[in-house]
Order: C-alpha cells, then sequence, then structure tokens
C-alpha cells in the first residue's frame, strides 16, 4: 500500500474530479458505504480465487482460541464496490428511486501479491444503474466512461463488447460441457495468445477438436440482437463487438465491457450487466448494470505519456510565501497573509523570523512562484517587497496592489 | 458504520470542499496514507484505551494456531491521521520540504461500541506543520480552522487555548504526583463537573486538599509566555485561555487547543504541538503542531441547524430528465440528452419507452425540476417540449434553445 505525496495527491483528485464531474452530468448520484462490511456480504461472490484475497479483521475483545479463519473473523474490507452497492440497494429499497443511478469512487482492497501496477489497496471508480433492463443503461454507462477518457486526453481507447449469452452459446456449439473452465482460459487470450488458450483448453480435458472450434467461432464474425442494437445507441466507431472477451467477475449476465488502450495490457476500465447478484441480499430480484474505471491504470498510463495539464502537474505548495522581519513584525505578516488570501490566492507564511536569503531559498524548494518580504521599512511605508522568483525582479509597491501584482505579474 | 445515500454525500462533499479550499488557501498540501498500518506502528501511540480500539487485520494465507492478537494480527486500521504522518515524515525526510504543511481528509476506525454521535467509522480533517517550534504554527492553524468554521456559517465557536507546561505546574504545585491521573480526571470537567472531578481524584488516591488547590488553579486566571503570544498572533476574541481544558492524547508536548459550540457536547475539533512523536518514527526528532477537525460533529450540528445551503440541501439527481418515446427513437433521445449536457447541464435519461406519465411522475420522485418530452411530432418538427417540474407550465420550442429555456427558465 502506498502514500500519496502532494504532488501524487493532486494528480488523482484531478482525474478523480473529472470523473465526478461527468458522472454527475450524465445524472448519477454519489453513493459512499464503509471500507469494513461483515465479512459473510463478501465471502461466496468473488469465486474461490476472490474469497483468498479478501483481508479479514480479527474479533475483538474476545478471547481467541479458535482455529479457522471465519471463527477469528467476522469482518472484512471491502473487495470491490458492485457487492457493496447490491447491499445498499437491497436493503434500502424504499429510500432510494426506482431507476437508482449511482457513482462511488473509494478505495478497494485485495490481499494480492503486489507487482508492478498491482497494489493491494487501490480506487475504483464505478457507475452502476439499477432497476432497468433496457439497453439504454448499457449505452449510457459506455457513452459516459468514453467521456471521460475523451476529457482526460485519451485520443486511442477502443471500448470493446460480448455478451454472457454468445459466451455460453460459443462453448456449448463447440461441444465443450466446462463452460467455467472454458471462460476462465479464453480470459487469458490477451496474455498467453490463441496458442496458450488451446494447451490451457487442453488441460483441463476438453478436446482439440472442440477447443478449436471454440478458439474459431470467438476470433471470428458474430452476431447478437443485443449488442448489435447496443452498437446502434452508442452510434461510436469506438465501440466493437469481440467475442472473445471473457471478464473474470462471476456474477455478469448480459453484456460484457471493457475499455483498453495499446499501451497497457490489461484494461483501463470494465463492467457488465449483473442481473441476478442483488437478489442475493434481498428477497427481490431487480436488474442492473454498470462499469468501473481503474483510477490507479489511468494515472499509470496518464504519467508515463505525459498528459497532465501544467498547472497540475506543475504546481507549487502556495501561489506566494510571506517573510517574517522578526518577532515583533510576524503579527503584521499574519496580517497580510490574511490580506493576500482575502484576494483568493493561496498564501504560505515562513514560520520563523530566520535570514531572508534562507527565507527565500526555502520558498524556490517549494516552488512558490512570488515571495512577499515585509521588512520593517515596508511596515512603516505600508508598502511590500514582491520578488518574482521566475525573473528574479523584485519591486515595492503599496500593500494594496500586491495581489493584482501576483495574479497579473 | 454508515451507508452515506446522495443526500448525505452531498453535503458531507460541500462541508470537505469548505475545509479543503481554505488549507489550500493557507498554503498546506494535501496526502493520502493508506487506511492498512502496520499492527507495530500503531500500537503505543494511543495509551492503553486506544491500544483496544484498534481494529486488526488477520494474518493471510497462514495456518493459524496462534492464541495471541499479536501472533494473529500484522496490519490494522488507521485510528487517526497524526501518526501516520509522522511515519511519512520519519520515511520521507528527503521527498518532503523542510517546513511541511500538509492537510489530510480521510476516515480513521476505532472498534468503539457505537453510540449517539460515535462511530466507528468517521472522517478526520487534519492540518499539520512539521519542521518549526514557532508559535506562528499554533496561530496558522488556528486562524485556519477558525476560517472554516466562519465560511461554514458557525458565528458561535470558541477556541479555548492550553499549555502541557502549564498543566504540569498546577499539578506539582498541589502536590499531585500522579500527572497522568490528574488528566485523566480534568479532561472530564465538562461531563462530570469539578464535583464530579474531584470524587474521581480522591478515588485515585489524590488528597483531599491537593485536589482542591488543583480544582482551583485550572478553574482560575492563568499567565503563560507562549499562550500569551499566541493570544496576540491570533488577534481573535473567540481565543481564550482556558487552564482546565485537557486532552486525551498522550503526544502533545506543548500547546493544546480545542473548539467548541454552545449546543455540542463534546468538540468541533482540537489539536496541539506534538514536538516528540515523529522521533518515535526515525532517528531525528522533530517538531509538528496540528489540528483536526471532526467532519461527523460539525455535519451534526449543521444539520440540526439547518445551515447547509439550499443547492445542497435541496439537490436533485439532475437538471433536467429527457424522455424516451419508443423504441425507435431512444438513440434521439440520447442525442439530445448529449446537446444538453454540452451545454453544461446534469441531464438523466429515462432509460424505458414507458408511458410518458410514468416517466414524468418518476422525474418528480427524484426531485428533477424540469423534464424534456421528445415525442414523434417533436422529433418530426425538430423541437422538443420542455415541462417545469415546478410551475407545470410546458412549451414546445426548437431544440437549440432548450438549454437556454432550462438554464433561465
Amino acid at each position: 500500500m502506498r502514500d500519496f505525496l502532494p504532488a501524487d495527491v493532486r494528480k488523482r483528485e484531478y482525474v478523480i474530479g473529472v470523473i465526478k464531474s461527468v458522472y454527475e452530468s450524465y445524472g448519477f448520484e454519489p453513493l459512499e458505504t464503509p471500507a469494513v462490511e461483515n465479512l459473510e456480504t463478501l465471502t461466496g461472490k468473488y469465486g474461490e480465487e476472490g474469497n483468498q484475497l479478501i483481508f479479514k479483521i480479527l474479533k475483538r475483545g474476545e478471547k481467541l482460541r479458535e482455529s479457522s479463519d471465519s471463527e477469528l473473523a467476522d469482518l472484512a474490507l471491502r473487495y470491490d464496490l458492485t457487492v457493496p452497492l447490491a447491499r445498499v440497494v437491497a436493503n434500502n429499497r424504499n429510500d432510494i428511486p426506482k431507476f437508482f443511478k449511482r457513482y462511488q469512487i473509494q478505495p478497494v482492497w485485495r490481499a494480492d501479491r503486489p507487482a508492478k501496477g498491482r497494489f493491494r489497496e487501490f480506487y475504483q471508480c464505478d457507475v452502476d444503474a439499477i432497476g432497468s433492463t433496457s439497453m439504454v443503461i448499457e449505452a449510457e454507462v459506455i457513452v459516459t466512461a468514453s467521456e471521460i477518457l475523451t476529457r482526460l486526453g485519451f485520443g486511442d481507447f477502443a471500448v470493446r463488447l460480448n455478451h454472457r449469452q454468445l459466451l455460453s452459446q460459443m462453448v456449448a456449439d463447440a461441444g465443450i460441457a466446462e463452460e467455467t473452465d472454458a471462460l476462465i482460459a479464453l480470459d487469458k487470450l490477451d496474455k498467453i495468445g490463441a496458442d496458450g488458450v488451446k494447451k490451457d483448453l487442453l488441460s483441463r480435458g476438453i478436446d482439440s477438436a472442440a477447443a478449436d472450434q471454440f478458439l474459431a467461432a470467438v476470433t471470428g464474425e458474430v452476431s447478437h440482437p443485443d449488442l448489435d442494437r447496443l452498437l446502434d445507441l452508442c452510434g461510436s466507431p469506438r465501440v466493437k463487438i469481440d467475442p472473445s472477451l471473457a471478464r473474470g467477475l462471476s456474477y455478469y449476465t448480459g453484456t460484457i465491457m471493457e475499455i483498453n488502450v495499446p499501451d497497457l495490457a490489461g484494461s483501463l476500465g470494465g463492467g457488465g450487466r449483473y442481473d441476478g447478484l442483488i437478489g442475493m441480499f434481498g428477497k427481490e430480484q431487480i436488474p442492473a448494470c454498470g462499469f468501473s474505471l481503474g483510477l490507479e491504470r489511468i494515472l499509470v498510463v496518464m504519467d508515463e505519456r505525459g498528459m497532465f495539464p501544467p498547472e497540475i502537474a506543475d504546481s507549487g505548495a502556495a501561489d506566494v510565501l510571506v517573510t517574517i522581519w522578526s518577532e515583533e513584525t510576524a503579527a503584521e505578516s499574519l496580517k497580510l497573509a490574511q490580506e493576500l488570501r482575502s484576494a483568493g490566492l493561496r498564501v504560505t507564511l515562513y514560520p520563523d523570523a530566520d535570514k531572508l536569503g534562507k527565507q527565500i531559498k526555502y520558498a524556490d524548494s517549494i516552488k512558490v512562484p512570488f515571495v512577499c518580504v515585509l521588512g520593517e521599512s515596508e511596515i512603516a511605508d505600508g508598502t511590500v517587497t514582491i520578488k518574482n522568483m521566475k525573473t528574479g525582479d523584485q519591486q515595492t509597491l503599496i500593500r494594496r496592489a500586491a495581489p493584482g501584482c501576483i495574479q497579473n505579474p
């Protein structure tokens, strides 16, 4: 897990800000759930591998002598944002709208082996629409995610679509009985290629002719009425059907979607329709569909490509630093700092009455573009001396002119 | 732990937005640390009671036969934001400025018994300044917190100050040897009154005359050079010395501060100087001082007093809902929604081709102020019908005039 120093946080907040603003412009509303869920809420939702990756929290205030995890732990850290949403919807059916369009941007935790670009704490940025089976929902989440990537400056992403039914059909048509095995193997296509997937299928006891037929189907041309309608609704050349797309999560029941860019193994985000999950938490079966953008991967690509606007990438700690001349004049420096803040500037105050050179050197180290020197003569004259740290120029002017001089140098 | 539905999140985000913007205007920079820390980082920092309240995370992938917490758990959830900051500063001394002014707004977790206004997951909003012993730091964190409360609309808060040295001096002057006991008892003054504190002191074996002398001192007039200078620097009638102020956390070494309002037992926030904590994580002893605002308590008081601006308190899910006439015209409705979004509106699309009355009823239920009806005749004519949900008025106008009609009704 990582600490984020100020420069990192600024980049993260910039991307989150764009995501939020686009989600809201599409009528999605914010939801937040606790980091900690009951252990039983999470177990059995993510497949066997997922179960192993859940961080479990030790029971409190009891003598602990039991020897199995489930007796020792009763709570666990959030593993994704979809299962908590399903729990919230099932528990609050009367407090949320018939169609609930929500977004949620929060960290999740997986007890995975840390690796390049893979973290044990990472943010997901999810949109989901609850309560409708209409393909308009799929179209809207795809258009929403596409607009976010476009606004962030991605010009080369592709949206791939598949359908759970289509996958099942292709597995059955090839005469393969082990659907889950076949899809787990297929999910590795990007990483290990068709030959690798074939080997994997054979190792699972699927015969060679069936494997060939299945691979031919998933790499060929297909058509599906729902996906054809979705292509129509999206009306974008970026969106394409890819019958080889198989996503890990077991709860998808209809459309499956993923967004990729050429220079990243893995996806920037993915989603799909899961009409069966909410029913696991309540009496009512409620249809749902959503999309999750991976913040960490978006940041990795944006960093590598240098996509951050300069005001984010090069932001200093403040717009101006105010110096302190002496213990006696510190209150006057505090006052000047307040005046500059009232004008909308971010102002940091040097805390000690150190030598002026030391104060200016510090201002340089935190990339502050202007320094306001308030010495005894300036206080006596009602003036301030402003040093432009980029050009080295400095000028003394009446105090009320200081904000303007910094804002329009 | 709580779920926050959209109306809650909007209020939380509003308050967090004000806090962030004021923190940044004072030159504080954002920091984020992981939810999970090594268990040993947290233990021994918060006193014995604090140790009991730490959520511990079960070790992963091992046969578990041990019987003590420390053998079963290796990680734990963040208990406050100060100890993680101290760890970050000690570990990143070369990557952070000599004076590091950081803010951090993140949840913390305490395995406390839930009670009214007390939660097991709650947000802290901290500012801290690292690297200086100057009282200018104390003045700046007090002025920062005060400006936040003022901007949020609090007109009646009071800032109380005390000093660790002054407390020790009053304990010693009263002839009390048990300083920690005396301060734990004093910390309850607001809740149980002077008589209650006296009883508590007696029960800890402190004799009656000493207890009386101590109580007289903490409720009398005092003076302390650091605090007098701080009053000068703040220059605000809201800031007062209160020798009875004793805060729970054991790591404070100098100034202690707290902000209160009359209608809330407990504080809206507090802080102080802790010049010894960072040295516990590294070789170097680095001075530090900070202040933490309690988001949940600020929200409770603002809710009770009705302090939220109407655009936050009454915000609907979107500015306008676009209807769908039929399956065939859905793509056209998607297009209209995009046109309205391009004009800066938050637009939600009804997902199904239900009866118009049903679509309008839904718009009402999610408090959307305008509905754009796009029927077959509107599509044929290049128009749209806009219904004002407040007045009930509706008018049909050419499509490109729609955003203006909604923005300036």
